[in-house]
């Protein structure tokens, strides 16, 4: 199905548009292309309009960047938060994660990505020097470096440290480990390796 | 992440949007949004476009009632077509898929569907009517009916082969049998014996 002639431009367009989407291929964009063929005009309207508005209206918060409605973000602009422990993460998704835990009462810094040599993102292309600047602005106790367990986001955690050494700030990177539930038989040799040498004293 | 609390009204909403598509749950639909935010205004805007567009302004051909752009698809339209078979399709996809055998050089009959009690889709929800009133006025020697292989698709194929009893027209279905290329012994029972009960004569 790869180049196969659609009966209409107007679909050939909305399928290629889709496709364009990651992880869609031309088969799935048909099947939802289709699906919204089948819906109301109001329906796709709204889907449309959602996509677009959500573009063009976005805000990122001025303190941590994370997308927000409003200038300041409903964390930032919690008194209840503990503004002097700063959650730096990758993006959106990372936040969300984290406040799923429940664990977290702090404020974040949302960096927009990892610096990745592989994918030229370097340091300029990421909220690292605001998040510089907050930290040596004072008020801040502890930084929780929250990124993802890769190459990319180890890299990052060490530019992190060099900016940042010299402040006075608590450094701390999440826990690696066996995953709770998890089977010793089918965890990774290294994350494995990891939790023997982390391991914790218990009395 | 049931119930979490995204940081923007504007992001809850795409994602609430992008969620309603067949097979696209919550987590995707964030994944998809969070990569079009990344994208350029005219990107999101193109995409979005092309769904309006579609849903708004695709025709259906006046013969076939497959999608077109106009009256008359290019396929009823080409006199080299041979318009005394036709094809009865469930949607645009069955279409797609004849036309990528090359094997096929009659038009179509888009139904819209397959009678289904389950769903509540009857004859008159569907393009059976005009099929008939097709047939009948002449110029056709042989339907074949290439309906999906489900009981939905048979109750149909049931349907047709009663309204158009005493048309002289021959009415054909696809051959059933083992796929080319799969090996017996990974092809399902009901499949198999139909292909012995079908067997084709070599000599």
């Amino acid at each position: 199905m790869t180049t196969e002639q659609y009966p209409s431009k107007l679909l050939e367009r909305a399928v290629s548009e889709c496709a364009k989407l990651p992880g869609i291929g031309r088969r799935t964009a048909l099947r939802l292309v289709l699906h919204l063929l089948g819906q109301s005009s109001e329906t796709v309207h709204a889907l449309a309009d959602s996509l677009v508005r959500l573009r063009d209206d976005v805000k990122y918060c001025k303190w941590c960047h994370n997308i927000s409605d409003t200038e300041e973000c409903e964390i930032c602009a919690n008194p209840l938060r503990d503004h002097s422990q700063i959650c730096v993460v990758e993006n959106v998704r990372g936040v969300l994660s984290i406040e799923n835990t429940g664990q977290f009462h702090g404020v974040y810094h949302v960096l927009g990505g990892v610096i990745s040599p592989v994918d030229g993102v370097g340091p300029a292309d990421l909220e690292l020097e605001s998040l510089v600047e907050r930290v040596k602005a004072g008020g801040v106790t502890e930084v929780i470096l929250a990124l993802n367990p890769t190459m990319d986001g180890d890299t990052t955690v060490f530019y992190i440290q060099r900016r940042l050494a010299g402040v006075p700030v608590r450094l701390s990177v999440l826990s690696r480990g066996v995953s709770v539930g998890d089977e010793l038989e089918f965890t990774d040799e290294v994350t494995l390796g990891r939790s023997i040498a982390d391991r914790k004293q218990l009395n």
